[in-house]
C-alpha cells in the first residue's frame, strides 16, 4: 500500500465514529512500519483518547521509526487530554503524515511545528479535500459558532408532500424512511414547529436496527402551543428544548418546564439567527430540519441553509392546495432564489435522494 | 462478434431513424456472412423501403447463403411496399434472426411461417425486451389507436415551475431546454392549454443544432381565446390544431381557420380521452404535453400519462401560492395518487432528468 492508500484507511477508520464525536471532530490514525499497519486508531468520543493516542498504544514500542498517517494535523496543547504532538515525539516515530490543518486558526500549524522542531519528518495535504469534507459540520461549526444546518424533505415527483386533505402516509418507503433515521443518529439536534409536533405528534427519535443517539428535540413554538401530552414532552428518551417568545404564557412555561422541557425565549420573535447563535452557544454543531412547509421556508428566506436532503418518491399527487416543502412567502424573481449544486444523486428503494449544497458553498 | 452483438448493431441502426418514421415503427436490419457484415439498413422514413430492402440491396448477390438480423418480424402482407419475407427468401438468405414479433396479433407470426415454409431457418427472441422498448410508442399506438403521451415538467428542487409573481425564466439549464427540444422532435404532436400561449407567446417548434421535425402543435382552448397574432398561429413552419367545445365562438373559429389553423371541437367539453381518440383516429402516434399546472392535472386525473419526464434544478423557490407542476383539484387520498417506476436518472449540465412511467407499465 502507498501512502495514499493508508490515509484512506485513516479517513475510513474516521467516519465509523461519525454521529458520535460531538462537538470534537472525525479522526483516524494509522501507524505504519516496513509496510505492516503495526497501529490504527480513531477518536471515538469527546473527552476521550484521541485517534494517535488509540494508534500509538496499538503500536507501542514498535512506534520508533514508523510512519504515522493522520486526517488532521495532531493537537499541541493540553486539553482534555494531553498533547498529542507530544505523544509522537516521545513515540519516536519518524514521519508524520497529515492530510488537513487544524481549522482553529489560533492553533493552526502549531502541531506542525512542534513535530518538525523536534526533527520529525511531516508532510502536509495529502487528501486534504476528503479529510475536509469529513469534518465540514465541524469546521463550519468552528468558523461560526453556529450549526451547521441540514434541511430535510420527503416529496412526491410532483413536490407535494402531502394530499390536498393532507394524507402524507406515506410518500416515501421504509427505506427512505430508515435512511432519514440514520440522519437524525448524525445530528446533534433535531428541529420541527409546533404545527408539525400539534399535527402528527411525532416523537423525533432515532429508530435505526442497531439502536443510535437520539438528537436533542428543538421545537418553534412562540405561543407556547405544545400540548402537555404530547410525546416530544413525555417521552424522556431524549431532551426537547422549546424555543419561544416574550409573550408565551408563563403558567404553560411553568408547566412545561416542571415536565422537564428546556423553554427558551428568544426575545420579541423567533429569528433563524438568534436561534442558530443559541444553538451554537450551547455546543450544538449541527441542526437537522425536519419541519414542514413553514419552518423550511424560515430557513430558506434567511439562507441558513448548509445543505439540502431531498427524498423524492415515484409518485404524482397532484392539487392546486396540496402542500409543497416550502411554503412562506418565498422568492419573488429567479434572480434571487436559492441557487444550488447537486453533489450526490442515489437510489434508496424506490425512491430517489438528491444530496445538495449552496451554489459554490464547497 | 456473435448473434447478440449482430442484433445490438441492428437495434443501433434502428434508434438511428428516431422521429422520422411515424406512424411506422423503428427497424434495423443486418446481413452477415462468414463473419462478415455485408449489408445493413434501417427503416427511414413511412412509405419508403423497409431496413431488410436496404440491407439485402447492399449486400447483393452475396446475400446467398446469409444471415440477416431483424429487430421486427419481416412483414409478410403487400403495403405500401412489397413483403420483406418474400424479398428475404428470392435472395436466398439462409438463417434469419428476430429480435421481436409484429405486434399486430391479425398479422403476427406470419411472416415467420411463410419463412419458414420456404425451408429458411428462423430464430425469434433475441433482444425482444430492447427491441420491444425501440418501438414502446408505435406498439402502444397499435394496441390502442391513442397517441403514447409523454408529460414533461421542468421544476425546482423543490417542484416549483415559476415564482409567486410568475417568474420562471429560467429555473432550468439551457442545457436541460436543449433536451427538450430533442423531445420535441421526436413527437409527432406537442399539446399545451391557451394559458400557456397567452402568458408566454411560445413557438413550439424544435430547435435543435442539426435542425429537426416540428411536431404538430396542439392546443387546448374551450372558449377560443387564442390570439390571432399568437406564434401557433403565425408561424407556419408546422400545423396548429386548435381543440375546443360547440360553446366556441363561430366568428373566431373562421377567423383562425383563415389564417390556416385547424379548428376541432370535442363537443361540449374537452374530455382528455376523447382528445386522445382524436388524435389517434388523425395518425398522431406520439403526444408531448409541455403544458402548465392546470393541463398536466386533466392529464393526470384521467391517468392519461404513458410516461414522465422530470427535469429538477438545482435551486429552491419556495412560497406557498408558487405554482407547482401540477394543479387542479389533485388525489385526495395517498392511497390513489399515481404510482410510478422511475426508469432512468440522468445528469443533464447542473440538472438533472428523471425518467418515469407507470407503476409495473414495462
Amino acid at each position: 500500500m502507498n501512502d495514499r492508500q493508508y490515509m484512506e484507511l485513516a479517513i475510513q477508520i474516521a467516519r465509523s465514529a461519525q454521529g458520535q464525536t460531538t462537538p470534537n471532530p472525525l479522526v483516524g490514525a494509522v501507524v505504519v512500519k516496513d509496510g505492516q499497519v503495526i497501529g490504527m486508531g480513531a477518536h471515538l468520543k469527546a473527552g476521550e483518547a484521541h485517534a494517535e493516542v488509540h494508534a500509538i498504544r496499538m503500536a507501542g514500542t514498535k512506534a520508533e521509526g514508523a510512519t504515522i498517517y493522520v486526517t488532521l494535523e495532531p493537537c499541541s496543547h493540553h486539553g482534555r487530554t494531553p498533547p498529542c504532538a507530544d505523544l509522537i515525539i516521545k513515540s519516536h516515530i519518524k514521519r508524520v503524515v497529515i492530510a488537513a490543518t487544524d481549522p482553529n486558526p489560533k492553533v493552526s500549524g502549531r502541531g506542525i511545528e512542534k513535530l518538525r522542531n523536534a526533527g520529525i519528518e511531516v508532510e502536509v495535504g495529502l487528501m486534504k479535500k476528503e479529510a475536509d469534507e469529513l469534518n465540514e459540520v465541524f469546521y463550519h461549526f468552528i468558523k461560526t459558532n453556529k450549526p451547521f444546518v441540514t434541511l430535510k424533505s420527503a416529496v412526491s415527483l410532483d413536490g407535494k408532500i402531502a394530499t390536498v386533505t393532507g394524507d402524507s402516509k406515506w410518500i416515501t418507503s421504509s427505506e427512505a424512511r430508515e435512511d432519514v433515521h440514520y440522519l437524525r443518529h448524525t445530528h446533534d439536534a433535531i428541529l420541527v414547529g409546533v404545527g408539525t409536533v400539534i399535527a402528527d405528534n411525532p416523537s423525533l427519535t432515532t429508530r435505526i436496527p442497531n439502536g443510535g443517539k437520539n438528537p436533542i428535540r428543538v421545537i418553534l413554538d412562540s405561543k407556547l402551543r405544545t400540548p402537555l401530552h404530547s410525546t416530544v414532552v413525555t417521552d424522556t428518551s431524549s431532551n426537547t428544548w422549546i424555543f419561544t417568545t416574550d409573550c408565551a404564557d408563563n403558567i404553560k412555561k411553568e408547566q412545561l418546564e416542571q415536565l422537564g422541557v428546556t423553554v427558551l425565549s428568544l426575545g420579541d420573535n423567533i429569528e433563524i439567527e438568534k436561534l442558530l447563535d443559541t444553538l451554537g452557544d450551547k455546543g450544538i454543531t449541527s441542526l437537522f430540519v425536519e419541519g414542514g412547509a413553514t419552518v423550511n421556508s424560515s430557513f430558506l428566506k434567511e439562507r441558513a441553509v448548509n445543505q439540502v436532503i431531498t427524498y423524492i418518491a415515484p409518485k404524482l399527487i397532484g392539487g392546486m392546495s396540496a402542500p409543497s416543502s416550502f411554503g412562506g412567502e418565498g422568492f419573488t424573481a429567479m434572480s434571487e432564489v436559492l441557487e444550488l449544486d447537486f453533489l450526490k444523486v442515489e437510489q434508496i428503494g424506490p425512491d430517489i435522494k438528491i444530496t445538495s449544497i449552496p451554489k459554490g458553498a464547497r
